[in-house]
């Protein structure tokens, strides 16, 4: 299964590696990163860069995209070069997924009509210009489209998606690889959990 | 508060992404991945590349150094310009961690004699060879040293160390920002709750 991830400037970088890292490790799939040139692509920070193997062009019909968010997600909508890429790549994926905002880029490239997607919590409602239904849960599967919520969802995005597409078995495989029996240290990891005040804080942090 | 994550050949990408998107993104904190050399370097499954932009040479003394792990990491520990930079920054750091099997890198730069830590399941035994007293929780605060257990799990030790170093209050905007609240699909994701025959389907996953 050849999984392509596109980068692109102000990615955020666990969007990105959490499936990657799941996907990599299951057999028979391989995972390429994809932008407009090959390369270094910066992340959101600015001080993580991820070497882009590909161009879309090199890539135009993988089995699986997987399209990351981040702060930079805003100007990427409009990148014809990205969107129109995810819009051809659509036609002919078994799976078109997302993480965290990377679902609003889905919307642009016009997938999400009618169809029900999450995003991060800070940006749920944007899905609605593009048609979507925005649906407050951490993975959301409708038919071959995928969407994770915010940043650390897409590990149990891509963990579900592999439960599909290579067999509980394989999933359960790499969860244990990864040794994914997650103890966060706080109860706050979602917007159901926070205070409006805490979630203006968590959003001042974004560089 | 200065952080830097060390890369070396065929290092596992979310054991060194997830601690770096949770600390990249605290308030005064700046990440910077280093290595022998500047440039890309290549994770255990060839197909992710992190740019290294400093040399050990150019930031012998971090506040806190983040060692991932990977299946490069035996070869590593033959790594002198690594372990050597390890032994010597530990003299200066405010925390010392690693992620995985980062911590047997920890263990041959000899700062674990007699000191409680974790590592991957399946090399957690390994860490008696350096002194250490091998703990299997998922993260384990010993003084300054704070270990993490498989690849997922620097996602937890970092907010614990965030909790540690930069207050509780941030540690919890992190969480919320980055959406950790997590819904593993499968309940088998430590060692604990997986029997013999799934821990060799596991490690036969390894690159």
């Amino acid at each position: 299964m050849n999984i392509a991830i596109p980068l692109y400037p102000r990615f955020t970088a666990l969007d990105a590696v959490g499936p990657y890292t799941v996907l990599a490790f299951a057999p028979g799939c391989t995972v390429t990163f994809v932008a407009g040139e090959r390369g270094p692509v910066a992340d959101d920070h600015g001080t993580l860069s991820i070497t882009a193997t590909a161009t879309y062009a090199d890539l135009p019909a993988p089995d699986v995209i997987v399209v990351p968010g981040g702060s930079g997600t805003f100007d990427a909508l409009a990148d014809e070069a990205l969107v129109g890429w995810i819009r051809q790549a659509h036609e002919h994926t078994r799976w078109t997924t997302s993480v965290c905002s990377g679902s609003l880029l889905l919307g642009k490239a016009g997938v999400l009509e009618g169809v029900r997607a999450t995003s991060h919590w800070g940006v749920l409602d944007e899905l609605k210009r593009y048609g979507a239904e925005p649906v407050s849960e951490r993975v959301v599967t409708a038919g071959k489209i995928v969407t994770g919520a915010g940043v650390s969802a897409g590990i149990d995005m891509a963990l579900t998606l592999l439960g599909e597409a290579g067999g509980v078995e394989v999933a359960e495989s790499v969860q244990l690889l990864i040794e994914y029996d997650p103890e966060p240290p706080f109860d706050c990891g979602s917007a159901k959990k926070a205070t409006q005040e805490m979630m203006g804080r968590a959003l001042s942090l974004l560089p």
